[in-house]
């Protein structure tokens, strides 16, 4: 770790975009890091003092953003990318990405979260929200933790699985399981890996075990929660069948939604349940390359942000994706609403503040990371934006270079607390080539034991 | 030209996907090229007889395709991408693309078409259908021609301008500069640039100078028409008042449809309009990412091609969208249609064929490009699908890989006429600094033209 890592750090001479407030922009700025965090943002022309032993970074023509946070993600399905391509949710979930994950042993859970972690840090996410699968989640909190990215984990809980009965498990085994990994694991690796409890969605979980799962939240304070809400309209059909109430409605009425709770998708909802998560304050991710692809629908996120509900986005698993490239999200997170919303809604300014301070908010990190501001950790992503054919100044208007035009080819350098996990396009904690060779590997080994 | 171009040149062991009729793929084939065509296919585990001086280029672990076709472009725009985002249609034209274009000399015209080409080339697409502005067509058609870039080129025939009047010309004058365009520079570059008349939309042209480029188009069997139609809700509506008929009828009593016109956008059509475009065999080319971009609407997509109607992609303009990626085309184009057509509407294999066959059946060139068969141009695409994260073999289904993981930056080597044009990640025609500096340079002065 010593060797990605200095004391101090002074990051001179690129375009800062700073996510703060007040829609900062720092032209030719310097960025002085003092262990793992920003200590101050030096305007161009002042020459910042820098002491004996500070490492200095020239990143003149680059510009520097706050990391990406993926508030949905699943490591666990990076292995089954383009194996379930062109089918909807629940067809999606029983044939497919059910018996993948009761097919995953600890060997290729382990292939899949490296695949997923690789592909998440060259991309510029440095925080994630995952959902693991029933088993095998400390394979997953190993790997997170050896990555260096910042993360909330959380097995999946399932009691119920009408779907494809051989993943689950009991409702004891579900809440001690997942007991003893908030005992262990919450606030590890100092401080970078916490839990989120995941009961996976309503239609995996008893009345019990949610019941159960909201007493434990409120044992743990620090502890979130991470469901999947309202995505499709057969599931929301199939809660309104077993409990006589919309999806969000349970929920509430079940206690488990307040600004400690994190729902995937919330595209079927009506105004009521609006009106809930506005006052309880959940926090929404918006998915929407996987409620294309799913054919979910459009989640009317205008409509929430309008309400003051938290927006963020994330990536979703790999086979309903088919990438975990924050920029494919933002782009199409924009574009999908205005042929509804109208041209003006979600300009590139609004969903680069769902990509970073947005997502920090939702995980209640908001006073620690999600934009560049002095005392937060230093969790950076360094953009190259000479490649993206923009003859334009990025110092003019960075928010467009990087919402419609940027990709993962454009990140150049990738830190998390002040360590460089990527760095001119190399990574430093992961071997690459082994990791992909690993996953092939154990995806073949994963489809034998299937067959 | 010489030292990118070999006469006889023998690519081997790559996975081939054909895009033929049968949806061959041939994995660890070779394919053999003789003086820019494709010459034979070979199958895995035959050794092809290689005579004396042929060139030999290993592909191993490379997946091979016909280069993209891209069916709407406008090279003149790529100088203001990200300088009219989050604007509707007509107001988009009115304050911002048509002063730009207005305020074009040729140097700035020539660095657009340059930043525009380069991107295209590196990202895979080997054939254009290109509108021009008003003015300075030559510029674009000489750096057309110098790229290497198969191309049909045409000026924008604009003899009315409600919205921006200082961008028109006389009936006559923009129809005797056609004609001259099309005398001189028809057929011209070995055949790699033809000809496409291009009356900009309904509203742009009067009725005098549709009718006689429906005269001139009589008299030129080889050139295309190219037009904008039926892409916004005011369009449509201006054109109804004006005419008293719907945009697609109006097109067809003024004698324009046929198999060699080719339509952007047809987002807004009555069923009658859709018959018509079915009886006249007009060609659609969809435009997903510039439809959002610009709040105009989603077409039918899978409606148009269940009717017969053949549908080919493309970009648009740099500040619609703002790549000119066929990747990011192809991946919105499937994904788009699926919330609203089902989960397995516009599958990868559907919509990869619209990326590369049907784009060249729109241009008439079905025999000689947009698959990988004997006797066609050799066109090809050669991919890296190892930086994908996908841990499947990539000829178990290439498509899925390419369409929805893939990138530019998966892009290795682009050939057209068997001429190396990128080649492992290089330029061989174009130098990418200056083209980059020169676009700043242009764009700086032609906003200096502007204020």
């Amino acid at each position: 770790m010593a060797s990605n890592t200095s004391e101090k750090l002074l990051l001179r001479g690129g375009t800062i975009v700073t996510a703060d407030s007040a829609g900062t922009i720092v032209s030719g700025g310097s960025i002085l890091l003092d262990r793992g965090r920003v200590a101050s943002i030096i305007p161009a022309g002042s020459s910042p003092q820098v002491q004996p032993g500070t490492e200095i970074v020239d990143l003149t023509n680059k510009v520097v953003i706050p990391g990406f946070v993926q508030t949905h993600l699943h490591l666990c399905q990076a292995l089954f990318r383009g194996r379930a391509d062109d089918m909807e949710l629940l067809e999606w979930l029983k044939h497919r990405i059910f018996p993948f994950e009761a097919a995953h042993n600890a060997d290729s859970m382990r292939a899949s979260t490296w695949l997923a972690l690789a592909e998440l840090i060259r991309s510029g996410t440095t925080t994630i929200l995952d959902m693991g699968s029933v088993h095998h989640e400390e394979e997953i909190i190993n790997a997170v933790g050896e990555s260096g990215i910042r993360a909330f984990v959380g097995k999946a809980m399932m009691d119920l699985n009408d779907l494809y009965p051989s993943l689950k498990e009991s409702t004891a085994a579900s809440l001690s399981t997942t007991r003893s990994l908030i005992d262990r694991w919450h606030a590890s690796y100092d401080g970078r890996i916490r839990y989120a409890m995941a009961p996976r969605f309503v239609l995996s979980c008893t009345d019990d075990l949610l019941h159960q799962t909201k007493e434990m939240l409120d044992q743990y304070p620090g502890v979130l929660l991470h469901m999947h809400a309202s995505e499709n309209s057969h599931e929301i059909e199939a809660v309104r069948s077993r409990t006589g109430m919309e999806n969000i409605v349970f929920l509430n009425h079940a206690g488990l939604l307040s600004n400690r709770s994190c729902l995937a998708h919330c595209i079927h909802l009506n105004d009521e349940e609006i009106r809930i998560l506005q006052t309880t304050r959940a926090n929404v991710t918006h998915c929407p390359s996987s409620n294309l692809k799913l054919a979910s629908g459009i989640a009317r996120i205008p409509h929430l942000t309008e309400k003051g509900i938290n927006v963020s986005l994330g990536a979703d698993g790999a086979p309903c994706n088919n990438r975990l490239d924050m920029f494919r999200e933002m782009r199409l997170a924009s574009l999908l609403q205005k042929p509804i919303h109208g041209a003006t809604s979600m300009p590139a300014k609004t969903v680069f503040a769902m990509a970073t301070i947005d997502g920090a908010k939702a995980l209640g990190l908001e006073n620690e990371i999600g934009s560049i501001e002095p005392g937060k950790k230093a969790d950076l992503v360094v953009l190259d934006l000479n490649n993206v054919w923009d003859p334009s100044d990025s110092s003019e208007n960075p928010y467009s270079a990087i919402v419609y035009s940027a990709g993962p080819e454009n990140v150049d350098s990738v830190m998390v607390d002040g360590e460089w996990l990527y760095r001119k396009k190399e990574f430093l904690r992961l071997d690459k080539e082994k990791i992909v060779l690993e996953a092939r590997a154990q995806l073949s080994r994963l489809l034998g034991r299937m067959h």
